[in-house]
C-alpha cells in the first residue's frame, strides 16, 4: 500500500506516545501537559450537561454547522474575546474540535508544499509536527527568557519571507517564557509589513499566577494577518475538545471549507457545554481556582528543585502555565536522563523533540507541574535530583 | 495573504450552504441527510452521560488516546465488527471524529497530489470535496440500479490504477442503491490485483426495510486492502461525531499520526456515550426501531411521488437508507427546479454537484426522506409535483 510522501519520516509525536507508556501508575509524571482532574469543573458541567440533554436533545443530537455552535460563538465574542481586548464579528469566528485542528485547518487553507514557516525554538511539539505533515519548511526564531527578540525575528523574516510565523507568547509549551508587550507590537508591524501571516496560540495565558497580563499580539494587528486560538483544554476540560479562532474573514472563509471535509462540524454538546459554563459566568472564579492551584503547585516544584537538583541545573521559576523548562549543562543528553529517570518511576519530557535544528536541545528537557499531587511532585523531583548527581559523578 | 493552491477553486459544499437557507422552518426540506429528530435515543443518551459524568468525569475530561476510547474501540471489536462478519484486533482500529475524518485521514496517510482517487458517479459531496483538498485526480465509475457493475469497474482499474476507490456500496448516497455480494467480492479482488486502497463507507447499511443485507466489501478482503469506515450519525446521533475504521494495521498507524496533527484526539464522552449505548445492549432494538420509521416515511414519499409526480420522472423505490434519486428527462435542469421549489418552499439538492463529470447529473436530484413529519412529506411532494407539471407544460 502506497504511504503518501508528506508521511515520510514522520514518526509521531513523542508526547504522544508517551502517553502510552503512562498507563502505570506508579510513575510519577512530569510529562505531558494534563490538567490536574482536581481542576475540572466536573460537577458543574454534570449539571450543564444535564440540563442541555433534556432541553435541547433535538438541537444538539443533530447535525450542526460547520463554523459552530452559535451560543459558543457568541459567548467568544462577547465575554472571552473582550477580555483580552479584542472585538469581532461572526464571520471572524470559528469553532474548532481541539485548537490543534485550527492548525491543521490553516495549513490547509494557507500552506503549500516547500513554503516557509517560522517556529519558536523549542516549540510545541504537536505544532511542529502538523507543520510538517503539511510539508511546510520549517525556520526558526530562539527563545529567550524573555520571549523572542525583535531584531532576531525582523532578521530571520527579512531572510527567510516566511508565509506563517507560529507562537506562543505567553508561558510557551515547553520554555514556559513570556513575550513582552513591546516585542508583541513588533510582530504585528512584521505581519503586516511582510503580508505574513501570524498564529497566536494561547492556551497557557489564563493560567497566571502574579503580575499583569500582556496585551495580546491581535491587540496589535492592524493588517489583520493575526489569527488567534483558543482552547479550553487547560481551563475546563482537555477531553471535551473544545477550541475557537479568531482572525480575519477570508482566512476563516476557507478554513471553514476546510473543515467541511476535515470533520464536517465540532460536536455540537460539547460546545454547548463550554457555551453555558461561560454564558452562566462560571470562568472567573475557576480560572482564579485553578491558577491558585498550579501556583501551588510549581511552587512545590521549585522549592523541591532548590532543595534537590544540583545548581548546574538552569531553570526560571514560572509566573504562569504549566512547564518548567531545565537545562543541562552542554554535552548532557536528556534523553538518557530520561531512560534512567522511568526505571525510578519518574517521567518528563526530553528536550531535543520540541527542536526543529538538528542535534538542538539535546541538553534541555520539560518538566509538568500540574498533573501530580504535591507529595508526589516532592517525591519525584528528589529522584530526579538524585539521578542528576549520581550521573555527574559517573561524567 | 496567500492562499494554498489546494483550497483554489474550491467553493465549500453546496449540502453545507444549503443547511443555513433551512434556517426557515416554513421551508419543508428534503435536502440534507438529517435522521429524524423522533430517532435521537435522547433519554438513553441522557441517562448515560449522567452516569459516565459521575463516574468517570476524572477520565472523560482528561486528554485521552489518539487511538480512542478504549471501551469504545473494544465495543466496535466485540459487538459491531462480527454483526458485519469482521474480525480483528485493537490495532486495526481507530475512533474518529466523524466518519468525514476517516478520508480526511487516508487522505493524509495515502494520497499525493495528482494521484487518481476513483469514485462512483455520483457520490457523496463531502467526500468529493475532501479528495478535492487533497489535490486527486477524481475518475468515476458509473452507478447503475443495482449499484457498480463489475466489468466497467475492473477496465477503470486497469486504465487509471487509482490509488484509492472510494465506495458506498449500501444504500448509497445520493443514489440510495446498492451493490451486490458478487461484486463487492469482485472488488475485493480487484484491491488485491491492483494494490488499490478500497474505502467502504457503510454508514447507512443498519437502516435497511426490507431484504437480507449484503456481505461486507471488507469480509472478501484477502489482501488487507479494504478500509472499512462505520458512522454512528445515521443510527444514534449526527451531533456527538462518533464514528470509528477498521482495517490494514499499518494504514490505521499512519492515520493515527494524521489524526496526532489534526484534532489530537476525538472528545472522550461521545466515544464513551457510543459505547455505553452499544454495551447495555440497546443497539438491535433501537436500530429495529428507526429502520421502522425511516421505511414508513420512505412509503409515504413514494406513495405521494406515485401520485403527484409525473410519469417521466424516474426514481427507484428505497430498501433502506435516507435517499430517493430522481432522475428528469434530458434537457432538465433540477438547479432550475430547485429555484422555483425554494419559492414555494420545498427544498432538495440538485444532482449535478454529486457529479465529477463536467456537466453531468444536471436532470437529477436527491430526495432525503428522514427529516419531515409525514404530512409535510406528502405536503412537499405534492408542490414539487405540481411544479414539475407546470414547469414541463411551459416548454
Amino acid at each position: 500500500m502506497q504511504i503518501a510522501n508528506r508521511m515520510q519520516g514522520i514518526s509521531g509525536s513523542a508526547i504522544r506516545e508517551l502517553f502510552k507508556l503512562l498507563g502505570d501508575p506508579a510513575i510519577i509524571s512530569f510529562g505531558g501537559g494534563n490538567p490536574s482532574k482536581a481542576c475540572f469543573p466536573s460537577e458543574t458541567i454534570r449539571t450543564i450537561t444535564d440540563e442541555l440533554l433534556r432541553e435541547k436533545s433535538d438541537i444538539l443530537l443533530q447535525y450542526g454547522a460547520t463554523e459552530g455552535y452559535m451560543p459558543l460563538r457568541r459567548a467568544y465574542l462577547d465575554h472571552i474575546l473582550p477580555d483580552n481586548g479584542l472585538h469581532g464579528e461572526l464571520e471572524n469566528v470559528l469553532a474548532l474540535t481541539g485548537s490543534m485542528q485550527g492548525l491543521d485547518l490553516i495549513c490547509k487553507a494557507v500552506i503549500n508544499p516547500g513554503d516557509v514557516v517560522l517556529v519558536e525554538e523549542p516549540s510545541f511539539l504537536g505544532a511542529l509536527q502538523t507543520f510538517r505533515v503539511a510539508q511546510a519548511k520549517l525556520v526558526t526564531v530562539p527563545m529567550h527568557t524573555d520571549g523572542v527578540h525583535a531584531d532576531e525575528l525582523e532578521e530571520i523574516v527579512k531572510k527567510h519571507r516566511p508565509v506563517v510565523f507560529y507562537t506562543i507568547p505567553t508561558f510557551q509549551n515547553p520554555a514556559g517564557y513570556v513575550t513582552g508587550a513591546k516585542t508583541r507590537k513588533k510582530i504585528a508591524e512584521l505581519a503586516a509589513e511582510y503580508d505574513m501571516l501570524v498564529i497566536e496560540d494561547d492556551p497557557y495565558a489564563a493560567l497566571r499566577f502574579c503580575g499583569e497580563k500582556e496585551p495580546t499580539i491581535k491587540s496589535f494587528d492592524t493588517s489583520d494577518n493575526v489569527i488567534v486560538l483558543t482552547s479550553f483544554s487547560k481551563t475546563i476540560s482537555p477531553g471535551l475538545r473544545v477550541a475557537l479562532c479568531f482572525g480575519n474573514k477570508d482566512l476563516i472563509r476557507k478554513m471553514t471549507i476546510a473543515k467541511q471535509g476535515s470533520d464536517t462540524h465540532s460536536p455540537n454538546l460539547n460546545q454547548a457545554i463550554v457555551a453555558e459554563f461561560i454564558n452562566r459566568g462560571h470562568m472567573p472564579a475557576h480560572i482564579e481556582y485553578i491558577s491558585g492551584v498550579y501556583a501551588r503547585s510549581a511552587g512545590v516544584m521549585t522549592d523541591a528543585m532548590a532543595e534537590h537538583f544540583p545548581e548546574w541545573v538552569h531553570y526560571e521559576k514560572p509566573v504562569g502555565g504549566l512547564f518548567i523548562w531545565c537545562t543541562l549543562p552542554e554535552g548532557w543528553d536528556a534523553q538518557e536522563l530520561f531512560k534512567r529517570a522511568v526505571e525510578r518511576k519518574v517521567a518528563f519530557v526530553p528536550g531535543a523533540p520540541f527542536h526543529t535544528t538538528e542535534g538542538a536541545g539535546l541538553n534541555t528537557f520539560r518538566l509538568n507541574f500540574s498533573a501530580e499531587p504535591e507529595e508526589r511532585i516532592r517525591e519525584g523531583i528528589k529522584r530526579l535530583g538524585d539521578l542528576l548527581k549520581e550521573m555527574a559523578e559517573e561524567k
